[in-house]
């Protein structure tokens, strides 16, 4: 029996966005599907996925002959047509969903679907991955640039559901803002003694590997790879990049396990990359070095590249962690990082190969007593003297903040510092210090807001702008460099799935896997739409209170979380090593470069250049100037650039003090009120899904209320400025 | 080849204390031996050290028939006699050791050895462990009261040297005064996957586990048992108190391998114990519970122990960790830990076994905000008022301090406060909280305190005489029970050696195994005569200047790493976890009930009954008082008993944050001339040793000054009050 025929609890994994009755408007109709020639398995999966819809809901299913014409008569026999084409059809008065197509290298033509778009001749050309979809006279139709962008239409036509089918003629063009939409899985191949199976990871194991080696049966993999496609994700990175002995293997021995991975992921259209040490030729090949400019170096790299590109044909590429927190690089060979990444690039190039080089290079043995070193300022002192220097097949890809993930921090001025570089920004998905997949917290509005951050000179081009290659600026034309030479690296992300039945440890927590995609595909996307989205898909039948409940939970849950956590942008103050609750001082006297200086009299970071570490001089103007003063300063990110009185007053015109207290106290006071209204839809969603939220709440609770005491105190012990409103403190 | 003819660097590991050189003076002269009828494996050990000595340095042996009367002719034809009798030699004027002869259960006649005793009648009862040594007219002598008497009466001999046969007649009664001196190895069978093959090992693995299993090759165990026997210790432990899955297996299946290790310490006179889990007829037996009360239960324990008996017939009884940190225990039935300890007892009763049943326990789920409830209180709470419940063959076993192993904490109350109870004192050599084998912390001045300290009512007794069941008092009559009723439980610690080389991950935390041994032996001792005694036994050839630099980094050790820990008693302010380095906040906002409450204002626990939690009314007179009242308490004890402002005035004139200040900084200061001593004696010591201890200096000296810099640093930030020394704060 196909594994979605089980229905889920028996089968082990939930059905997440993809639940049979989420197809019932497009299934029960009369649907007219015409693939383009060579439409190889992603056509494959479109014809699949509609021949089971229509099969459970009693529509009916055509499928015309690949690269044949469809005839105007079969469209008039149908309530919905998919057809490929090779230009969009001309329609008139399109609306787009972004200012440019993608020039998408991957694109490849099809015979012209003649009565294929109900508007007649083709117009203008339509990228691989692009779709328009349009509804006229109560039908609807997708017309798409390639087998891709057709199983994008597809799902797009399910999240339509029957408003697909309302009266009225009107269409859309819709493609991706970002060509590349990656999600980087930190999974280990060998349990690792403290980070497990997957780093990171807080949804069981890894999908793919079990204790040291690849499982055998994966058809979970394929339900995987069929959720991302649905959303538009087009890579996955196998493996963490913190590569281990028997990871760095993956790119010998285990080449047929990949190549079983990537026949998995290709029906989805996604193509399928891996982590590699910067140490493989001396760990691998015994070579007695790995520097980048020696000749017997490059050449174990061509050939080992020329072996991947064997097995797996439309292999991706490689992702590097290197001379970061303890993985080899080229540091060791006096060497700079464009030779490192180059010596990479110039392997995989032959066979269309991309390197995705991480920016996360920082010392890591920092002295606490020493305040002029600033890990904030590392990236951008390691990478903006290299811009430049990077082969065209080169992403340089910048985690979105200087620290690492924080709840709050500022963005990283990295992205902005490389105009001749490809950027890439990485998110993280798996909520390593964002309550592990415990707390709700969703994150969509936080990367909406990264993503639409105007960073360069000015405020010309947003962060969406520069890691996809648009100009930006009101007019898409006003700043920047000239069109010709932007350059688009792509929008990543640490997945943040597992094995565990929900795919994610808390259930709520597939919407920040599902809102990255969409965001990733459109980073103008409204963030709260994007999870009502995802609530009418997950939840397809259930009563409207489940709806209002889960935006009542988790549309503001991530200024909640930020709320009852580290204050103000300072960051960390989380347990050491799990990075999981309180710990005021935990990171104060280490060595990892992150700490707040709270003392009697004040608390924060000074990274102005007048009286601090400088790092505000990384940033174009305004931001360069905003930060400076801490009468500019957002609230949100003041103590991350000032180091304050306790009795500041904020922009706000509260203390820094009173808002700790305050927030804190609030916060809590929030989930609180969340736990009650998630009660109240008990009977009203799947009992497991119900329990299992339940339990991390309670959880939530438990650790938001640890959160706050801890923080309020340590407050109140170091400033001993009272709290005016007299809560309850240790 | 006997491993003791290969050199130690290829060997594997370490002489200690036992190198050929240190039996030179007994090797190279004429011996007689007589040993008693039923001698046994320890009269064998006897023989073959004797043998073995008296090859290597030219001496001669002459055995005597097993029993027979040595005749005064053969005692004149040799240079030392050493012989088994049942009564102490009348010698007039005989100075013991300690008051007591020791009741020995264990103790068998031999044979009276008419001719043995230099002074011919035998007159007083000698314990089978007990014997005199003498010289007289250039002979030395030893009249053993049994076999194992004999091997210690050997190995005083050994380290007596050429002064055993100095010029004139004296004899001096040595005997052990405690009865029980044990050592409880905390191996794990399986690796754990934080603690590893030893929990709290910082010596390598385990002697005897290796990942899973029991080794097969046990020469090494031999050659341990040996160093063991040598400084008297009667009983070991074999595995960790925590009894996971496969360690509770020993106690079934792996029995025939306790079997094999008992065969090696029994040579020794080392008895072999095991921890046992209170969950065994769960974990083992398929029963549905562990309720003392249940009578399968009780048949299951039976049914155990007489397994256990029929295959080591000699063996000691059961180690239990209840109710403690996650173990099982009897709380789970609503039973307390009476009931529990006798369920064992009753089992082990009819073969002669023991259960050392420990009182660490507490709540380690507390609040940090509940500043009520004192982990210092629990074992009290719990135990005191099962006193007189406990079955004549149950050891309450209880930790020197009331927290856990500290460098410095007040007394557990606990030994004083069971009168009809048997009780043991726990000592922990392993060095959790001492600096992990990495720092030089000699710890024979802190067990010397702790033994010597006059705990009971009035400070009539003190731990030592409690734990060995001596009246104690000037007279050794003055105070307490009966002698009548007076118990003896014994003198417990954790081991801390490893496969490490050097037994220790430091060469000379080779001396606190020693110092452990020969303080159990006799309490009364000067640990730093019992240091030099060391000192002489393992460098028994080098340059006088060893002998003054290793006392130069020895002797005062333990307060050196006092002086740049946590400060004044207050304890921990180490990193969570693994217990190694500072972290003052650490545990501050932890379940474990270990706090320092710190704030702008003060620091400390108020422990008092006036205003704080009570503890000191666990203290009989005069500590109750001495210790409520800030201005009586010594000050190395001040925080653990009292909050109080940062400028509060100590004893010694200083206020605490000055305290604090200087002697962080004067300790620092001590390690560094230490460095400078030890690098002077290069060459003057085995290189590998020296190179070893040199390697861990460094690490010393790098990890004290993070605890001078943090701790001054975070007395700084929060007191404000500045440093009168003017030395760098950060």
């Amino acid at each position: 029996m196909p594994w979605q025929d089980v229905p889920w609890p028996e089968r082990g994994w939930h059905d997440a966005w993809l639940p049979d009755a989420a197809f019932r408007p497009l299934g029960s109709r009369r649907v007219l599907v015409a693939l383009g020639p060579d439409a190889g398995p992603v056509g494959d999966t479109v014809v699949a996925e509609l021949r089971r819809a229509t099969g459970l809901f009693g529509g009916s299913l055509t499928v015309s002959t690949a690269g044949a014409p469809v005839e105007a008569d079969a469209v008039a026999e149908h309530d919905v047509t998919l057809v490929v084409a090779v230009r969009a059809p001309h329609v008139g008065g399109t609306s787009t969903r972004s200012g440019q197509p993608t020039a998408d290298p991957n694109a490849h033509l099809v015979g012209p679907a003649s009565g294929g778009a109900p508007d007649g001749d083709a117009s203008a050309p339509l990228g691989e991955e692009s779709f328009v979809l349009g509804r006229r006279d109560g039908r609807a139709w997708v017309v798409a640039g390639g087998h891709r962008g057709l199983l994008y239409g597809l799902h797009a036509l399910v999240r339509e559901g029957e408003r697909a089918w309302a009266p009225g003629t009107d269409h859309v063009l819709d493609l991706p803002v970002s060509s590349l939409r990656m999600l980087d899985h930190w999974d280990n191949v060998d349990v690792h003694p403290v980070m497990g199976q997957v780093e990171r990871g807080y949804a069981g194991g890894s999908l793919w590997f079990e204790a040291g080696r690849v499982r055998d049966d994966l058809t979970r993999v394929g339900a995987y790879a069929r959720l991302l496609g649905s959303v538009g994700v087009n890579a996955v990175s196998l493996n963490n990049v913190n590569v281990g002995r028997t990871e760095a293997r993956l790119l010998t021995d285990g080449l047929a396990d990949v190549a079983r991975l990537a026949d998995l992921f290709r029906p989805h259209g996604i193509r399928t990359f891996l982590s590699v040490s910067f140490a493989a030729p001396m760990r691998l090949g015994g070579l007695p070095t790995a520097d980048p400019l020696d000749p017997d170096v490059q050449r174990w790299w061509a050939e080992a590249a020329e072996r991947v590109w064997a097995t797996v044909p439309d292999f991706g590429g490689f992702v590097v962690k290197a001379d970061s927190e303890g993985q080899p690089g080229p540091f060791a060979y006096g060497r700079d990082h464009a030779d490192g990444a180059n010596l990479l690039a110039r392997a995989v190039a032959p066979h269309g190969g991309t390197v995705f080089w991480r920016a996360f290079v920082y010392n890591h043995t920092q002295d606490w007593r020493d305040r002029s070193t600033d890990r904030a300022r590392a990236a951008y002192d390691h990478f903006h003297p290299l811009d430049g220097r990077f082969d065209d097949n080169v992403v340089v890809q910048v985690k979105h903040g200087p620290i690492d993930f924080q709840t709050r921090e500022a963005v990283s001025p990295v992205i902005g510092a490389l105009p001749r570089t490809r950027v890439a920004v990485e998110l993280q998905v798996t909520q390593e210090y964002t309550g592990h997949q415990k707390h709700v917290c969703y994150l969509g509005p936080w990367w909406s807001e990264i993503l639409r951050f105007p960073l360069t000179e000015d405020a010309g081009r947003t962060v969406a702008d520069i890691v996809t290659g648009l100009p930006g600026g009101p007019d898409g034309t006003v700043h920047g460099p000239e069109v010709a030479d932007l350059r688009a690296g792509g929008i990543v992300a640490v997945s943040n799935v597992g094995d565990d039945a929900f795919w994610t440890g808390h259930p709520l927590a597939q919407a920040n896997l599902y809102a990255f995609a969409r965001l990733a595909w459109n980073p103008e996307a409204d963030p709260v739409e994007v999870l009502d989205e995802w609530i009418g898909l997950t939840f397809p039948d259930a009563d409207p209170r489940v709806r209002t409940t889960l935006h009542r939970l988790m549309d503001g849950s991530w200024r909640t979380y930020e709320a009852y956590t580290a204050p103000l942008g300072v960051g960390f103050m989380v347990t050491p090593g799990s990075h999981y609750g309180p710990s005021v001082d935990g990171y104060e006297y280490s060595p990892w470069g992150t700490y707040h200086f709270a003392d009697r009299d004040g608390i924060g970071v000074d990274r102005t250049r007048a009286t601090g570490t400088g790092y505000t001089g990384q940033y174009e103007a305004p931001w360069r100037d905003v930060y400076e003063d801490a009468a500019t300063c957002p609230d949100e990110l003041l103590l991350f650039f000032h180091h304050v009185p306790w009795e500041h007053r904020l922009r706000s015109g509260t203390t820094v003090a009173q808002h700790v207290y305050d927030s804190r106290a609030d916060a809590v006071d929030e989930v609180e009120r969340t736990v009650a209204a998630w009660a109240e839809v008990a009977g009203l969603v799947d009992d497991g899904l119900h329990a299992r939220v339940t339990e991390r709440l309670a959880e939530q609770l438990r650790s938001a209320t640890e959160w706050r005491d801890q923080v309020r105190t340590y407050v109140f012990r170091t400033s001993g400025v009272p709290d005016a409103s007299g809560r309850p403190i240790y």
